[in-house]
């Protein structure tokens, strides 16, 4: 007799998790981070899991959405779009701007609302697995690869958040000068093996991340090498710094903001040009393709919708020869799980993933998952294959709780304003 | 524990179905058509079935595929392109003019291996569904709806074929006028149900052919029209078509042959363009939405590759904001329910699906698929839902093993040349 599928529970467990002081164009992290962990139980008490942002505005969309779900089945990933749709946005929570959460393009309410299905699809997706005995993978038609490669994501950073501001010690140091970084990419390949390199950039002048470039690239001759102002420079700017790194990059990540902007960037140089800001949904595709905007489209699961759409995501770039990898937010196991999974899939997947989980110091499993060579082996047991700490879940979400309002929502800026009461997130093109 | 999804073995049988005289631009259709189907045997005995092209060439791929995929899990259906690249295609077999199976476009050795490969997919598909407990869209994402809406699809036909050759007598009667058309289209809809109407022309004169659409107007007020001459048409030609019926049509298909001429068509006129013949492959797809010389592509999971193809193909078209619905050539049940378990997760179907089911009056299966009010209800048993009828496999297996050779590649210029000695496949356009 065919296992029951019915959904007959749904828990939301918000949490916040320690976040090191890594810069970026809108400011630094704070010490906590929020991501929202769903749980998905059907009736035979099996529990499948997803994880997502967990911002305030995503857990006022995962509620109704989680009452939807109840009754239904956990293989009807396909219908969650539609109960999506049921679920109201409300406009004060769609900034219009820029979202700082992965500085990911402009927010709508589309986008909070792909981005909260999308923990509850992969959370079906592991509930059934584990049902059926069939890894996540299997059931998105699987694996063509056996473990899935990511780059080291080097960030500027200080060694600690602002005195006086709670938070838990990392053991990073300070990177926040070409010998910093380049120290810094040292510790990720000794630590996890990694070979290619990601510098997230638009934290200082151009010339200044170009030097540390310029020195990863001699620290590790021939290795891929990218740098990611997230839309910080001007057309010039991003032609200036294609010409000087042009030998060097894999690619340019966002260099300017907007599919115009990267249309003349792309126009005017040799360096393929990599996004996770102008193509961010399905209907930003056909004018970023049909200028030749971009050259590789780093999906992020979360905010495409999931890991089906991921797929459907990779068949359009591989139909228009344009590349596909992995954006990376901050997240933790459950995701990177998911990313290698669905990574595992995608034939055309041609550049290592980009992964914050070598940051993040707290997780919510029992076990760590491991990169060995800078690859994630792709698990073969049933669903996502990682296991809920319970006792660290819960000890994460008490931290949520006992917060009093100021961590449950990420703002870079805010936390800047911290260390310089002057900040204020700077005009775009910065530079 | 888990079910052990290893292939253990793979039966290939070639058969020979009826066919009625239905005429197109190349010929008229023999009174039998080769089809093969596939099974695919799993560890505990669990049988999938599939259903693909039976020509000789299909057959030669397909021996050597079945080998290779003995001891695969039934799961790993992504696995499958690969391992199709490792089958050979003898350039002798690629005829590189138009395929006269279905009038694809172009016949390439990727889209015979894709062929072959897509009747593998369902198969595994259907064993894995039946191993599971799971219907085949489930193991898609699920269905979207509950009941697929297809066309009826007119032939002008003869009420025999010719005389003295071996055949099936059909109760269809003859239909090369108007009022024949219309007959046809009556007994359709008393029969099925169905509420739009798709005429294959490219036979008679485009004058002779218009008449019948617009008799099919006068008839079915209101009613979705469609006319498919197979690229026999000059641009012009297909203008003037246009022109005449635009106020009737919902789509005329493949009106002229290629991407450049669809494109000087779809220009020139408001009424949407269809096809199967200029986007039959992805790499197809750029330069034909490039130069909106499609709005609606018509998938067949046949030469695509499969279910999982062809909601790639889906994903590419919203994208785009090109419709998509369901070419279809001859086919039995086995392949009704794959296309109906596919369409039934795509969301942005939006056009009542082609099908060929009602001209075939044998089947391999225990229980013909029905269509009820036009459509057919996406099944929710494990697999596909249908049961294959071993005596008559056996049967029509026995009549491809009778065959001497004649009928066993499908040859519809052959066949009408039994009734007119010097028919010769037409230049095209050949209006």
């Amino acid at each position: 007799m065919p296992a029951d599928l019915t959904v007959t529970a749904v828990h939301l467990t918000p949490i916040l998790v320690a976040d090191p002081p890594l810069l970026n164009t809108q400011g630094v992290h704070q010490p906590y981070t929020p991501r929202l962990i769903v749980e998905v139980e059907t009736a035979d008490g099996t529990r499948g899991v997803g994880e997502t942002y967990g911002d305030t505005k995503y857990l006022e969309l995962a509620r109704p959405l989680a009452d939807l779900l109840v009754g239904r089945q956990v293989s009807d990933v396909n219908g969650l779009f539609a109960l999506a749709d049921e679920v109201a946005v409300h406009a004060s929570r769609v900034s219009g701007r820029v979202d700082v959460g992965g500085l990911r393009g402009v927010q709508t309410a589309d986008k909070l609302r792909l981005s909260v299905v999308s923990a509850f699809e992969v959370a079906c997706l592991d509930a059934l697995g584990r049902t059926l005995g069939l890894p996540v993978h299997a059931l998105l038609g699987g694996k063509v690869r056996d473990a899935v490669e990511y780059s080291a994501y080097l960030f500027y950073k200080w060694a600690d958040h602002p005195e006086g501001v709670a938070s838990e010690k990392d053991d990073w140091g300070a990177a926040v000068d070409p010998a910093g970084v380049v120290e810094q990419a040292r510790a990720f390949t000794e630590r996890y093996g990694f070979t290619s390199f990601k510098l997230k950039g638009g934290v200082f002048p151009p010339d200044e991340e170009t030097a540390a470039v310029r020195a990863l690239a001699d620290a590790f001759p021939g290795h891929p090498l990218r740098l990611d102002p997230n839309g910080a420079w001007s057309v010039e700017t991003s032609l200036k710094v294609a010409a000087e790194l042009g030998d060097v990059l894999e690619y340019l990540e966002d260099p300017a903001l907007g599919t115009p902007a990267m249309a003349e960037v792309a126009a005017r140089t040799g360096v393929p040009l990599a996004t996770n800001m102008c193509v961010t949904t399905f209907a930003e595709i056909p004018e970023a393709f049909g200028t030749g905007a971009v050259q590789v489209v780093l999906c992020d699961h979360h905010y495409w919708g999931g890991l089906h759409n991921t797929r459907r995501l990779a068949a359009v770039c591989q139909t228009f020869g344009v590349g596909v990898s992995m954006h990376s937010n901050t997240h933790l196991g459950i995701s990177l799980a998911a990313m290698t999974h669905v990574a595992a899939t995608v034939p055309n997947l041609h550049h290592a993933c980009d992964s914050h989980y070598p940051w993040q110091s707290e997780d919510v499993l029992t076990e760590r998952l491991t990169f060995d060579g800078g690859k994630v082996a792709v698990s073969d047991a049933p669903g996502l294959g990682v296991e809920l700490d319970r006792d660290r879940l819960a000890f994460l979400h008490r931290r949520w709780l006992d917060d009093d309002g100021t961590l449950r929502d990420r703002d870079d800026a805010a936390a800047m304003r911290v260390a310089d009461p002057h900040w204020a997130t700077p005009p775009v093109p910065r530079w």
